[in-house]
């Protein structure tokens, strides 16, 4: 282990390359001398605006241009936004992986998906154990989360050690394996540590995330409640310890469990076979032999719990599953709340299955897997780190942590609110923001990863407002004479069959138009093209209030 | 007063036209012999999928088929959802309207915008006062609603008598006015009331909603705990006790008070002119002399709690408000609930300020205008319905009423949930649905009201996801020779600079496309333009993963 080392005049480059300013899209570059690792490398789910775009990934320009330098990924957990971006930034940047067991499953999973595996390097490391990078020493802590094999990481470099917890909760009774590590935080925190990078997720709520195993109780009560009526609930395919309970729950009232929706399927094959969950045998059926038990002997755990279209429990819902079918006293438990911005998808689906008259139950039947005030709180009086560095969440969830740092006791100097791109320069003698290096959204849209960009992002958001009308005509060369058209044809402006009028005295507003250019003695194409796009335009803006886009087309002869 | 005369043999027909598959869009026709009365008349906010579309408003076919029938609207608050597609639907259906005064006022606001002022009869009622409309007598009973003026109706018909609360909430402590008349929903209880149609909007909650008033301490705390920081609340407009609690609170504090926003204007304005909110001389000013005031004399109330793009706290948060800049010492109250559907923009609004430097308060700053599930008990206690009706909400929501009422001892076949364009006939010795009427959202975009229908939408979703590829070519009349392309212009589905070749390949594989056809002697254009199509979204496809709409164009000379 090299100790901090203050002699050597170097600083510690901290570098988040995504994110700070949304939810996802985790990855952080640990730079000195010449040595660089990566922290998590996740996707990030496109917003609302982003019309048509899959997922985005970091832009990891930085990392390609310093690849020599680049010693590997440390990964933390097996969420998408800390593993998603792998398959896509390892064509480039082919480093070594470190991950825990379960993390490293559900990364083998991806990479089988996307022909990668075998062409990279990988270690198993398990938390406890440390790993040399280049100048770097990273220790790997055991923490709780919504996934199990979670770890925070105590990164020690000559500039001195920096700890950076991942996504973290406190459970000091959790389902599967031992509570985080408190002793390690505060034996770490003795020796002295110059920043913390907390998980800011929760940090606007009071108080203590409650353990997961009271979700347990509370699968024992609605079962008990519900003694005939089939089961079917609803949770994250990669929260293992959920799916655990349910299973124990199942076992105990005598029900079988079957499993819907590919990732739950994947998800938890890997973990059986790893070793994090158990289940008993003759538990889980395929869904072809439902038909031999009846509903109450039955439990069905199914991806779908945020409304997502094309998720199981959003088929079911629609009739569209091909093999299970809502009847009226089935009971849907979502064991899950709505991640922002699902709200209303995860309402349809509740509708959808009400309106079958199944029961659905959303209430108190989930628990977080990040940290709260009183737990941020814990790991900053365990770590006591010089810096406070918030990470993992919006700005205003950072912004709460940034306030609990504050209230105990951290001076505005000492909390440092990064973006992405910043390079924080840091050691004991300070911390400054010294440059930024180029970060951003890459779209990644079916087989295209970064050919989508702004323009036609913005081309898409144009045509979805108002659709489109193109324009077309056919010249003489030379002349200039119409030989055909103008011919207007829309799609997603009107509803053509009963806007004949409209059309029609368009066409004759481009006519005329052109009558006028030719007056004029214009010839020129990208005048007589943006003419007719400005006359059509107004025209159609002063009849309806819309702005389709214009696309003149002409075509010489 | 007519009495409950089962002697005619008559039934009561309840037509809900809208507000029962969505929020918003409320509007139910009661009808009975040759008298029809509809109660209040909204529109609906635009879902996601409703790509382009302003607003949403009832198909009222069935009142412009029977319109000699139509008595007049009867409305119960000044909320959009009740009176917003009035402007619309006055147009074909032109009867008188009878309202509460300010209800009335908000309506004539509405009117004078669409230049239908003065067009259209009105009578302004009191709670407490009745009117007759043909065969049925309509009694306003004073409730309590996040909006002033609000009411409830006992529709009085020869085949008995239906309670329609409207939006309610039982508030005993209301800042204007009085508290809901329970004595009258009681009186009426007693005589026997054949159905309840009861808000359901917040059912699936427990116990009772908070009194309006209690908003008012929590100012109080807020403006004490503020004393050197400019405040700026954002609320509905359409929230005139909440307005005026933050009015008061600011005398109290010796503060000047700004308006921002079009609609918080408008309300207020109207609300002052009828007397629903006291404004102390002094205490309003314009934008404009802000400056002559230093911040700890400010409070700014402005539109915006719902984080709408276009709305005055969203513009201050992006630097687009003209008048007013966010500084980093500013006090922000969000004093509402993010409507479902509102939550990411609401959270996006609440970063962008706190990144500012700006402190934003948005929890527990506000209460529901909505009964929750002990209010809707208080109500049945006191109708004691024959027939339960939940309206107003999703379905689950209605779901959740519909709990309420069989945990009160009602059987199923006593509780009707309805669909809209269901007709319900029903009087004292049953309730049965009888036909369907066509109903619908009529979609509203820009001055057009109708001409955008599904197909249209299903072209922008599809231009929206993977934007829209242009064939073009010139044939020669008669020989199908092609004088010029095929040309291939695209918007919205790659970065035309970067994708050279896939649009060049694209070409060769029409070229070729039209050589396999001009073999073949096949000179239709309709055959051409499907098998290009084909051919090129095939060809696309296996390239890209995406399906761009094709649009191939054919010209003739």
């Amino acid at each position: 282990m090299r100790k901090i080392n203050d002699k050597t005049g170097g600083k510690l480059r901290i570098i988040p390359l995504g994110g700070l300013e949304q939810v996802g899209m985790n990855i952080t570059a640990f730079e000195y001398a010449d040595s660089i690792v990566v922290v998590d490398c996740g996707l990030a789910f496109p917003e609302d605006e982003m019309l048509g775009i899959d997922l985005c990934i970091p832009d990891t320009t930085y990392l390609r241009d310093n690849i020599d330098k680049v010693k590997g990924f440390v990964i933390t957990h097996g969420h998408e936004d800390h593993i998603g971006a792998l398959p896509y930034v390892l064509k480039d940047i082919n480093v070594p992986i470190y991950a825990t067991k379960l993390t490293m499953g559900l990364i083998n999973r991806k990479l089988e998906e996307y022909e990668l595996l075998g062409s990279v390097k990988e270690k198993i490391v398990k938390a406890g154990q440390s790993i040399n990078l280049g100048l770097f020493r990273i220790e790997f802590i055991k923490t709780n989360h919504s996934i199990a094999d979670a770890v925070a990481l105590a990164i020690y470099s000559p500039a001195g050690i920096v700890v950076h917890t991942g996504d973290f909760k406190v459970d000091y009774t959790p389902v599967f394996g031992d509570a985080i590590d408190l002793q390690r935080f505060g034996e770490i925190g003795k020796k002295g540590v110059l920043a913390l990078m907390c998980d800011s997720t929760n940090a606007e709520r009071q108080g203590f995330t409650k353990s997961e195993r009271t979700i347990g109780g509370i699968f024992d009560t609605l079962f008990r409640e519900h003694p005939g009526n089939r089961i079917i609930v609803a949770t994250f395919a990669s929260n293992v310890d959920r799916v655990q309970q349910i299973i124990n729950t199942a076992c105990k009232y005598d029900r079988k469990v079957v499993l819907e929706g590919r990732s739950m399927v994947n998800v938890i094959e890997t973990a059986q076979e790893l070793g994090f969950i158990k289940v008993p045998e003759n538990t889980l059926i395929e869904s072809e032999e439902m038909r031999n038990y009846t509903d109450e002997k039955m439990v069905i755990i199914t991806t779908g719990s945020q409304g997502e279209e094309m998720a199981a429990l959003s088929r079911m819902a629609q009739d569209l599953h091909r093999k299970i079918m809502i009847k009226p006293r089935d009971v849907i438990i979502l064991s899950s709340n709505p991640i922002p911005g699902n709200e209303k998808a995860v309402s349809n689906v509740i509708n959808k299955l009400e309106m079958k008259g199944a029961k659905v139950i959303f209430q108190d039947v989930h628990v977080s897997g990040h940290a709260c005030a009183e737990e941020i709180k814990l790991i900053y009086s365990l770590v006591k780190p010089r810096y406070a560095i918030p990470i993992h969440g919006e700005y205003r969830h950072r912004n709460a942590q940034a306030q609990i740092a504050e209230d105990l006791g951290y001076d505005h100097d000492h909390i440092l609110m990064l973006h992405s791109g910043d390079v924080l320069e840091i050691d004991s003698k300070g911390a400054e923001i010294k440059e930024r290096v180029s970060v951003g959204r890459v779209f990644v849209d079916g087989l295209g990863v970064g050919d989508v960009g702004n323009i036609v992002l913005r081309d898409r958001q144009h045509l979805a407002e108002d659709g489109i009308v193109v324009i077309v005509l056919t010249m003489e060369k030379g002349t200039g004479q119409i030989l055909a058209g103008p011919d207007i044809i829309s799609r997603g402006f009107v509803y053509v069959r009963e806007s004949d009028a409209l059309l029609e005295d368009s066409t004759e507003v481009l006519e005329e138009a052109l009558d006028n250019l030719s007056e004029k003695r214009i010839y020129d194409w990208g005048r007589i093209k943006s003419n007719l796009k400005d006359v059509l335009s107004d025209y159609l803006w002063k009849k309806t209030k819309r702005r389709p886009m214009i696309l003149p087309i002409i075509m010489e002869v």
